[in-house]
């Protein structure tokens, strides 16, 4: 095993401290910390991968600003209130939620990334926030993990942490991470939000190549409705303390970092869609044989998206007659004829047509909590999985506002 | 008024005869006629647009090879069994269907379309239903659209027909149709169908143009769920009787046929997006001021196909941050901070931020059970309109299978 799981989230990694504090942003009246601060006091780099919608959270804007001062040393975020469509106004509160981070800790504020989630369009309560985030450098510590984590909960039913350790040119280094859910709840919006930290010696770019390409293939693999928040961001900060060769593309060390780091994003995405709203089953979809890697994609993201596909495993039905549907409108290159269809590796379409495969059987995987769905298009050598959901009367409810 | 409604639905036009029969093909007990044929004695031009879908099923790939010969005197289509996903054997079922209704009604089989809606990847009780098809020349009369549209139902709650008559060179010339919902219910896969009848004189190229123009404004705008079927036909045929002059692309006449094409494909779209499955609310999403008219339509779409935003509606939640995020991940080209949104006509968001109209405002508009959400994206001119519905709890229990 190249790395082993150790408790610790995103405090594993040495020298990182985190904390929470309760502000009372929040509309319900429930006392919980809604404020999460990570801190470095040692000079870091920087990696993050922010939302692609074209409507971006004033937070995003404000934290793509700093992301390229370099030597990142806190990140600030809220819950209850996105801080999006809030004009220049939001803007300027971002900054603010910065400069009141990088007072308390004795930084610049573009040392200082900035996150926020919940409600839309509505101010943040910043003088209060200000005063909170002031107190807070009494409130870090090494242990602060969990609690940064539940701090950034929405309508996360669980706090999303994971950290591994693995041995580099002798060294011991720690990687860990929290993470809150994409699931989006009425009035709020909620948003896909990762904070990742690393002692590993590693420079900017080469954080950022490891960064982006785990990221592609963890949160960016997940899919509970098909919409992609504002705020969505994911941040890694990378202290050195581990004092490892620094790590370079290529290397055999790289790939190790990159193995563990992969395993800590692809977990904590796992997590995010298990705890989706009103999820009662997580299904992988893996579409193989693609022409292109594009094509394998565009399949793979229609049937995991389709509404009638959800719906149906949510009643345990296997209606392999949507997913050829979905196939089918999915724009990828395809051949009815030779598309085979797999339920946890059990042939249920074979050739473009129903298998001799008992209906029974079928529907014996799709009552389980967790099931694959391997389509083969059989055209070339392209491969794309998506981590899914089912679609529940409980999402319905969940979304349906007040 | 270019046109007045009249009875009759696909056999308004004089000439065109249709009727339906039991043959049991559906899996319920239920004894309601499942297949319909529409005659025409005189010749024809014939006009039709079929699915997208890359999968399409065995009648769709027949139709469209009959389509190439004119001279269509037929229409044969069941419920009950989709034909779909039935290889080389479906094809040769479907021709079969053709050959059955050409020998009762003394033609050739390239002159009868087929078409089928209902379960995927099932084979037909072809014997069945060629005994079935071989009796159906004594049912089929002028009165017989109403049975027509009944017969071809799936989970439709009512059948949809209508006709208008309007005036041509002094000629009285009537055109009408009969259509069923896009809704699919499981195990099986409904589609949309519908077939519409004039006695106009018009060629077949003309035909196929206004018929184009006319589907692309009613029933590809049209979205119940996102999901498109493998089996979606509308054909059109024209026998010339009201003895016109031939109709012509660019003078007034074509566009008073063109007008009554329209108001009867719009209809019948709008009869099927209220008969959704689960339906509780019609939601007409309007896009003004895009850049182009492909940036109006991607941002319409994303709009009408949020799960989220479709749900909220369905609560009776005006949630505008919900439409903000469908629009900025629609792919459109936007500016955020000029983006108005209005519902009703009652201005929601403003240069991208909430308005002052009170949130009551919002919430009386979608309380109703049909509205208009207009979204000025202030960029262009290019407009696009979808009409949609909200997602219902209904939706999800009608979709989940057994």
């Amino acid at each position: 095993m190249p790395y082993t799981e150790i408790p610790g989230g995103v405090t594993a990694a040495q020298g990182f401290l985190a904390g929470s504090a309760y502000c009372g942003i929040k509309a319900s009246n429930a006392s919980r910390p809604d404020i999460a601060l990570i801190h470095s006091p040692q000079e870091t780099v920087v990696a993050a991968t922010f939302t692609t919608n074209k409507v971006k959270a004033a937070p995003v804007r404000v934290s793509l600003a700093h992301l390229r001062t370099g030597d990142v040393r806190a990140i600030v975020a809220n819950a209850g209130n996105a801080n999006a469509c809030t004009g220049l106004a939001g803007i300027e509160t971002a900054k603010r939620m910065a400069e009141a981070a990088a007072n308390a800790l004795g930084l610049k504020a573009r040392q200082v990334m900035v996150c926020s989630t919940g409600r839309i369009g509505v101010p943040l309560p910043i003088e209060k926030m200000e005063a909170t985030i002031g107190t807070m450098p009494v409130v870090i510590d090494r242990d602060g993990s969990r609690r940064a984590a539940e701090a950034i909960m929405t309508s996360d039913t669980f706090a999303k942490e994971i950290a591994v350790e693995f041995q580099i040119d002798g060294k011991t280094v720690r990687l860990g991470g929290i993470a809150k859910g994409a699931g989006m709840i009425d009035p709020n919006m909620a948003t896909m939000l990762s904070f990742l930290t690393t002692d590993a010696v590693i420079d900017k770019k080469q954080l950022q190549c490891a960064l982006s390409v785990s990221v592609e293939q963890s949160f960016n693999r997940i899919t509970i409705d098909g919409d992609m928040s504002t705020n969505d961001t994911v941040i890694m900060l990378a202290n050195g303390t581990a004092g490892n060769k620094p790590l370079r593309h290529g290397t055999a060390a790289f790939k190790t970092f990159q193995r563990a780091l992969d395993h800590v994003t692809k977990n904590l995405a796992r997590m995010i869609v298990e705890d989706g709203e009103g999820v009662t089953k997580f299904v992988e979809v893996h579409v193989n044989g693609a022409a292109t890697l594009s094509d394998a994609r565009k399949a793979a993201e229609a049937v995991a998206n389709s509404t009638l596909t959800k719906c149906a495993w949510f009643g345990g039905d296997p209606n392999w007659g949507r997913i050829m549907d979905a196939l089918g409108y999915s724009g990828a290159k395809l051949r009815e004829e030779v598309i085979d269809i797999f339920y946890d590796g059990i042939i249920a379409v074979q050739g473009g047509m129903p298998s001799k495969t008992p209906f029974a059987k079928l529907q014996e995987v799709v009552a389980q909590k967790r099931f694959t769905i391997t389509i083969d298009l059989r055209l070339g050598k392209a491969d794309y999985t998506v981590y899914t959901t089912d679609l529940s009367v409980d999402y319905v409810k969940l979304n349906m506002g007040e």
